[in-house]
């Protein structure tokens, strides 16, 4: 087994129960999640040949910022229960890596602690709109340069194995970009009626392009993309949400057709591998973001973030070679659909 | 596994073996009774982000009646055998729950003895239809404010375990609102010749709108509506008649398109939980049916079967939240057909 | 388990294992045999309600003379080995339940032995044509109604267990239609030239119409048709000529659009239910046909055959009437190909 | 199990642990070299009937030589790390098939050093082109007829178990065709620039015939056919270059389509069997070429290369004959695509 495909074992290992379940659970009866790895690991690639390869560059463009690899980390909450170096450690080694980092706005680490490096914000909208804009602006003080906004989680889903968490979590890893009675305050859950138009309100507060997250359908994509949004983001959460939502694998590449080069479109969920991302840019997308998996390498520490980038640069820099493809806007179109005989 | 997913284990371990096996069983080789949960099952959604859904209603009206939610109590025999609350019970609790209850013309209850709450009668026509005058009027009176007519049963398949039911099960809870000897008259087996003028027929007879219950085909679909059918309810009998049928989440989409509006739609067979219900609505049903899952409850007793509706509330609830929908209305069409790659 | 579906079993334990093997066996590595009753248990079919099913009969039509049942008896040699009762049991029995035997050209039993009963006679056509003709005289002579050219088999397949099988089986019981010494004749040889043009001379010599047994293809079936066939057989002889020939539930709708009504189409190979008869003639068979269940039964002994018909009626019937079918004619299409969503 | 699909395991039981593995591996998580026999075992037959095969034969023109059957021995490297026998062995065993041999450029024996023999030579072109001319001249002076380039390999993939072979291996039986030193060389690196215009260079320089090996998109034999290529070879290097590489069955039917009788089209990977060689023509290939099966059978030597020869030619010439095929030719088209019911 490779060493990209023991880190979930090998967290499970490392990290106390209740922190593993809540970073490994679904929603429901997990089949989201469960099936989302398997979408891209059955993308059939049909490589070209006879085309000069001989300078591949993994170099990619989000949102107006070269980044030295086509995936980034997608957001995740708990960062600091999982490995005491938390935001600050993931942070560092993508940077390092020349990978974007998406911070969660349930962070554990004040943004303003945070390291150098590219980073973007993950954001929930509350019902009371107002109420959001302290973290807005601390987060574009620090230096994020973009905002995600997460349209997926009007309410958050049940899910078996949470409630321990927050049972035994640390209080003081949780959510430190929050001031001390913030969940007490009216209009402080999670906004219900969120709609596009919150995207353009968002960039107004920020003065940041605004990135949509969880979309699945092409006529929300068009939504999206008619309401302002800097990208789309076609995303399940993980499973963490609604279960039985399609596999991002095959949500993305009608999202791809609906959006029409209008903006970037990104995806997760399930990546795991090179040829994971492979199969994301063969399918039309701009970049891939990785949930579980670095959060597996940080349980490891900051030199297995640093590893886990570096071995996924070694696969698609190997697959790009072996696909006759010179950068990652080379690899679309070369999924392979044949009908099986 | 979750309380509702384990319902049929503690049933079996509640239950009779003759009377778990009675409600259990499918006709010929099983094979349409055990695929039909999976068809639900495989049912992906594409749900909807960015739409207001600060409230969702689960309401919904059939035949003019609105209940609090979009699944209702298909009609099973044997109720009493398997709890000695019977019929009541099924029927307390799920008019307490806001849903509708169809009872079986084989009910172990008097249709006077029935508790207050909406219910429909669920009826087979003998081959002298002029013998299932009483029975219709006895329910008329009783308050069943519909008739479903069960068309897919001209004759009862064989089942295996069934003959040693008859053998054990009690004759006072069976078929109670039969007169003694009726089975013994001349023109009392299941008439062989039912057509669509029987859907008149019975309307006529009870002034009471009619279901068409067993249609699977969009041709039949389209006679019942053409013939007043007051809607068209898509089964197989939970696989208890013609095996090798196909399933019902298959066979709906075609009679949606058929019926085209017509009248209402409903759908039962191996439907398991919120989010089979979630995935009838997606495919075009206006509700969606339960046969065993409620007798299963019943045998935990009447609180089960509350219990049964309210885990279902809950789940329907958050997956239409989740797919941004506010109806159920609104789920029509969030099923989705990927290519697979 | 059905006593059908335990046929095979019951026939292993009783028959000694050269005999048992020799009719198991298919040829390479058996992927035709193995895949063709799965074939059919695949189809799913789509009943129709609100007909008049009072009376329902299997009656049936083959080349002018009516059956009692839309199945008969595909001929198989060494069913003398399997049991001494031979094919006068296999026709006796079969005769009896109505239905029609074909009997294999390498009969262990003499035509002239045959008790009364409809049967047609299997033909292989020789190199020299003329020396079949002694066969075909003493066959029309005896009874025969019919002739079956089997053109699947230009050369017998290799199969791993037939050789033990020729040195173990008793002469006496093998090919008694044959005169001592034929196949040592020059031309005795199976013909590797047939041609639809052989098709008329069965006839010719024989007085009698022939069917083309062994057909998979359009094209072919058009030729047989084009050239007199009295009917077109799908058939791969149970997987025992070219294996990965496609299965005959897969080959059959194809045959059934390019014959187009000319003639009657029958269909054998993995039929070995009640069931699988209706999905025959769902995708349009006029008949199907049993090899290797009525063998097993032999092995019982004639009443186990006559158990084998009386089994498939009630399976049969049963399913008609369920289906709102009255003949076997009304099965064709309702055969179900929904779109797994 | 044949003495065919035996070669496997025999081979693990006779090689050292390290020649075995080398052999056996793909790149990545082997799911290209794993899905390869599958593929063309999963294709199903439409055999004709009444056609006159009282002479099949399997002889084949590649090039415009003629050969005694369809199907070739692919180029492998490492043949005298297998046996002491090496190329020559496999030369001649293959040669006395009438079959055809390519022998790899990283041969252990010096061409000059091979029998009699029809063979062509494999070329991988460095990035100095000029450093491969002595190759090529050394292997026309030696009777090669043609060369075949390989396409897919810009740099050879990463393979798990390959470096532990390079460390066992005796340098004196690797590449002996190159001079001491070659590998040092500037320029000696396989051309990470190839393109179609490098088939006429190597045309020009050796007078022979070119064929692309490696082709997997119909744009690509396209392109090579443009180009001047004498024939196109679909191949995936047997899951050795990119893994999640599409399975050359299901390749290989575009790629047919596009070159479109311009020139020949040959495919490997995964061809086990006489019944694979028949998939392989039935989808439109004029020749099929075995990689690993022939490396095992040498492993038993040169007899076991002779034997793997012979019982494909059983199997091959059984299957034209009960195809109702008289020549190679005549089994294109007869791959069965039936839609499942
Ligand atoms: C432990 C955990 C916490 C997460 N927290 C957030 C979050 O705070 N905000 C958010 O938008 N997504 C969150 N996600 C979802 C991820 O951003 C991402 O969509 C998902 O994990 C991708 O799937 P993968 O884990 O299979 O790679 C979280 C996921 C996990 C596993
Ligand atoms: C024990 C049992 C008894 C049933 N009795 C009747 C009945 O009397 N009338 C009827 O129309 N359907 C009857 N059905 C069929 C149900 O109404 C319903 O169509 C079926 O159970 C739905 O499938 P499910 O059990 O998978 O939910 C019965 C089903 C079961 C399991
Ligand atoms: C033991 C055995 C002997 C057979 N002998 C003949 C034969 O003599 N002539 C013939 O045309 N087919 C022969 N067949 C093929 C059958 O007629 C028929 O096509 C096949 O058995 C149908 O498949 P099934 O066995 O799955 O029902 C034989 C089949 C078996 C199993
Ligand atoms: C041990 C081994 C060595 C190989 N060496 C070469 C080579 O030197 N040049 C080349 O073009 N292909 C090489 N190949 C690929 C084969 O030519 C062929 O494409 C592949 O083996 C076909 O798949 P199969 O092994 O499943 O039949 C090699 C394959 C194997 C297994």
């Amino acid at each position: 087994m490779s060493w990209l495909a023991g880190l979930e074992e090998r967290a499970r290992a490392v990290l106390p129960a209740h922190v593993f379940d809540y970073v490994a659970t679904g929603s429901g009866g997990n089949a989201t999640r469960d099936e989302a790895a398997d979408a891209w690991r059955a993308v059939r690639l049909a490589p070209h040949v006879l085309r000069d390869v001989t300078s591949v560059s993994l170099a990619t463009t989000l949102l107006g910022h070269e980044y030295a690899v086509p995936w980034g980390v997608a957001p995740t909450s708990a960062q600091r229960e999982v490995h005491a170096g938390g935001e600050p450690a993931m942070l560092r080694a993508t940077a390092a890596a020349g990978a974007l980092t998406v911070v969660s706005s349930n962070a554990g680490t004040r943004f303003a602690d945070l390291p150098d490096g590219p980073w973007w914000l993950q954001v929930y909208v509350p019902a009371d709109r107002t109420l959001a804009e302290p973290l807005l602006h601390a987060a574009v003080e620090a230096g994020a340069s973009a905002l995600v906004l997460t349209v997926d989680t009007p309410v958050v889903a049940r899910k078996p194995t949470e409630s321990s968490f927050w049972e035994l979590a640390d209080p003081q890893w949780l959510r430190v970009n929050f001031d001390e009675g913030y969940d007490d305050r009216p209009g402080a859950e999670k906004a219900t009626d969120l709609g596009p138009h919150d995207l353009g309100w968002l960039a107004g507060v920020s003065g940041l392009p605004v990135v949509a997250k969880g979309v699945l359908r092409p006529d929300d994509a068009r939504r999206c993309v008619d309401a302002g949004a800097a990208a789309v983001w076609v995303s399940n959460h993980g499973g963490r949400q609604l279960d039985r939502a399609l596999p991002t694998a095959l949500a993305l590449p009608a999202v791809v057709d609906a959006v029409d080069g209008a903006t970037q479109v990104y995806v997760d969920g399930g990546i795991r591998s090179g040829l994971d991302v492979v199969a994301a840019l063969a399918l039309g997308a701009d970049a891939a973001f990785l949930g579980r998996p670095p959060v597996w390498a940080l349980a490891e520490g900051e030199a297995a973030v640093a590893r886990l980038h570096a071995e996924l640069a070694v696969e698609v820099t190997e697959a790009l070679t072996l696909a006759g493809c010179r950068t990652p806007a080379d690899v679309r179109g070369i999924a392979a659909f044949p009908a099986t005989p």
